[in-house]
C-alpha cells in the first residue's frame, strides 16, 4: 500500500516549486497526493488561511510537502507544526560544487526546538503603552529535543551537538534549556559544547567549519538558519523537516517570493530536498540518496535557476534532476 | 574644566585593551578618569560584580569607557546601561582597507534597543518542568528609539532606515515596536523599510550593502551586529556607544576573551573606536576624526595584532595610533 502525502503549494512561488518537486518524487516512488490548500489566496477566497479540510489531510497523510504561504504564514504553518507533534525543525545547510557561497566550506544542521519559546504565541497589550509575550522553556519539550539530538548524532556517526542559547540574560528559561539537554547528552555519552547565540552568529559568519550540529531555541533556530542559508548561497538551497513524531511536514525554509511569483525562475533545489527528507523519513532511504545525487550533479553542471546566477526555469532544473534519476 | 570619564577595565583582556585605549585618548584629550572594578575578578574578591562606588562613579562621570567582563557581565552591564539610561546601543559594523573580510562591502549601523525585549529580566520557574520569561515592548522605548533613529538618519545626511524584527510571529509586542518607530518615522518623513530578522541574517550575510541603519529590539541587536561583526573581520573591531541620555557607556562588542588573556595580544581597536564615540559624545569631534583616522592607517599599514593576522601586541598597535596622532 503507497504512502499518502498531503500536499501544500501553498502561494507565489510555492505552485512552481511544489509541482515541479512532485515530479521529482514520482520518479523514484508511488505516493497517493492529497492536494489541499492553504496560506493568503485561500484566506482571501474563503476568510481561512488554514481550512479545516487541510489540517486534516495534515494529519491523516504519513507525510506532508508544503511550498511556501505568505502573509498568513504564521497562521498556517505554525498550528500545521503543532498539529503534527513535530518538536524539531532539522535544517542542513551545506555549500555544493558549483554553487558560489559566501563560506564554501560550510557543512552543517541545526535542530531547532519546534513547540515553544516565543513562539508558544502568549501575548498581551496590558496598557496603550505596555506590551508582553511570554517565552515559554519547558524541561519536557528541551529533554525530547535533547534526546532528538543525542540520536541523530549517533545515527550521522559525529561525536556530539553545540547548543545555541543566551543563557546570561535569559537565565531561568535558557538555563532549563541548556542545562536539560547537557544532562541528556551526559546521560547517553554524547560530547555537548555550547555558546552563547550571539557568539555563534559571529563564529558562523567568520568559519561555520567550528560547527556540525547545533541544538537551539525555536526564534535561535529560526534565525541562524537564515544566516546559514546566506554563507551557503541562499535560500534557494534550504531544505527543512519537521519531525519528532509518526508525522512530517517537509518545507524549504524560503518563503513565496511574491517578488519572482509568477516568473517560473524560482529555484526548486530547496523543496526537491525537502522532499528527499521525507523520503528519508519514510525509509526510502536509497531514493532519498539518489535524488540528493541527482540535485548535487544538477547544481555542479546545471540548469541553474537565476539566483544561483543561472538562466534556466524551475521547469527546466527538475527535468534535469529527474533525467538524472531515470 | 576637563571632562570626568569613569574606567572600567573589567576582566581578562579588559586590562590590556583599556591601558592601551587611554594612552590613545590622553594623546588627543586631557580628562580626568576615575579608575573603577567591576566583573568577575571583584565579584571573587568582595562578592559583588558591580559595586556601590563603581555604580556611583558611572552615574556621576560625563562619560564612562567600558573595557569587557566575563562570567558576570550581565550583572555588570546591563544594570550599567540602566543605571544611565542609555535607551539606545550604537553598534557600527565596517571593513577597513587592510583587513581581510567576509564581505568586504560593509558599511553599517545597528541602533539596538538597549532597555526591554527579553532582557527586562522578568523570569519565573513555574513549576519543574515549566519556565516563562516576559518579554517587554513599550510604546514609549520604541518612540525614543524611533526619534533617536530619525535624529541619526539625519545627522549621517541618510535617506531612512530599515527595521528587523520578528511581527509575524511576536505580533503584539514586535508589533507595536515596528508600527510605533513606522508612525515616528512617517511624522518626520523619514523613509522606513523593514525586514524580518531571520531574512535580515540571510540578507548582511549575502550582501551587506543593502543596509546603511539597522533599528531593531534589543536581542536582535545582539544577534544581528555580532553576525555583523563576523562579517567584517571579527569582534576585535566593532565599537558601541550606549547613549540616549546625559551619560553615555563606551565599550567594545566583544567579550574579556579568557582564551589569550594575559598574553597581551588583543586587539584594542574596538575599544579605541568606542573612544573615539565618546569623543564624538563630548562634542570632541576633530579628536574623534583624528583617532579614527589614525586607526585606519594603523589598520591599512600595521602593526596588527594575531587576530587580524598580524603579529604584533595590543601595546604596539595603540602606540603605532598614538605616533600617527602625534
Ligand atoms: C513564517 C514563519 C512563521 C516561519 C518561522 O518563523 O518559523 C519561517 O520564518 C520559518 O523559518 O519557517
Ligand atoms: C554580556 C551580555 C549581557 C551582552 C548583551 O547581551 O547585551 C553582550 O553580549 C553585548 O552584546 O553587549
Amino acid at each position: 500500500m503507497s504512502e499518502t502525502i498531503a500536499v501544500i503549494p501553498g502561494d507565489g512561488i510555492g505552485h512552481e516549486v511544489v509541482p515541479a518537486t512532485l515530479r521529482v518524487l514520482d520518479t523514484v516512488a508511488d505516493f497517493e497526493y492529497v492536494h489541499v490548500e492553504a496560506g493568503d489566496a485561500v484566506a482571501e477566497r474563503t476568510g481561512e488561511p488554514l481550512p479545516e479540510e487541510t489540517l486534516a489531510a495534515v494529519t491523516d497523510a504519513d507525510a506532508t510537502l508544503f511550498g511556501a504561504t505568505g502573509e498568513t504564514s504564521a497562521d498556517v504553518i505554525l498550528p500545521l507544526r503543532d498539529a503534527v507533534d513535530s518538536f524539531v525543525n532539522i535544517r542542513p545547510a551545506r555549500t555544493y560544487p558549483g554553487v558560489d557561497a559566501v563560506q564554501p566550506e560550510t557543512d552543517l544542521v541545526i535542530l531547532r526546538e519546534n513547540t515553544e519559546g516565543v513562539y508558544a504565541g502568549i501575548e498581551d497589550r496590558l496598557t496603550e503603552d505596555v506590551s508582553t509575550l511570554t517565552r515559554l522553556v519547558t524541561g519536557s519539550a528541551s529533554r525530547r529535543l535533547g534526546e532528538f539530538a543525542c540520536e541523530y548524532v549517533a545515527e550521522q556517526g559525529l561525536d556530539g551537538f553545540t547548543v545555541a542559547h543566551k543563557n546570561n540574560v535569559m537565565r531561568v528559561t535558557d538555563g532549563l534549556f541548556v542545562d536539560t539537554i547537557r544532562a541528556v547528552a551526559d546521560e547517553r555519552g554524547v560530547a555537548v559544547d555550547d555558546a552563547y547565540m550571539d557568539a555563534m552568529a559571529t563564529g558562523l559568519a567568520m568559519d561555520p567549519t567550528d560547527y556540525d550540529v547545533i541544538v537551539c531555541p525555536n526564534l535561535a533556530g529560526d534565525v541562524l538558519s537564515d544566516l546559514a542559508a546566506g554563507l551557503v548561497g541562499g535560500l534557494g538551497l534550504l531544505p527543512s523537516a519537521n519531525v519528532g513524531s509518526e508525522r512530517g511536514i517537509f518545507e524549504p525554509v524560503h518563503g513565496c517570493a511574491p517578488d519572482i511569483a509568477g516568473e517560473g525562475v524560482a529555484n526548486p533545489t530547496a523543496t526537491i530536498l525537502s522532499a528527499a527528507m521525507l523520503l528519508d523519513f519514510l525509509d526510502y532511504d536509497d531514493e532519498a540518496a539518489a535524488v540528493r545525487t541527482a540535485v548535487e550533479t544538477t547544481l555542479a553542471e546545471g540548469p541553474r535557476t537565476p539566483d544561483l546566477g543561472g538562466e534556466a526555469t524551475t521547469d527546466a532544473v527538475a527535468d534535469a534532476v529527474v533525467d538524472r534519476l531515470s
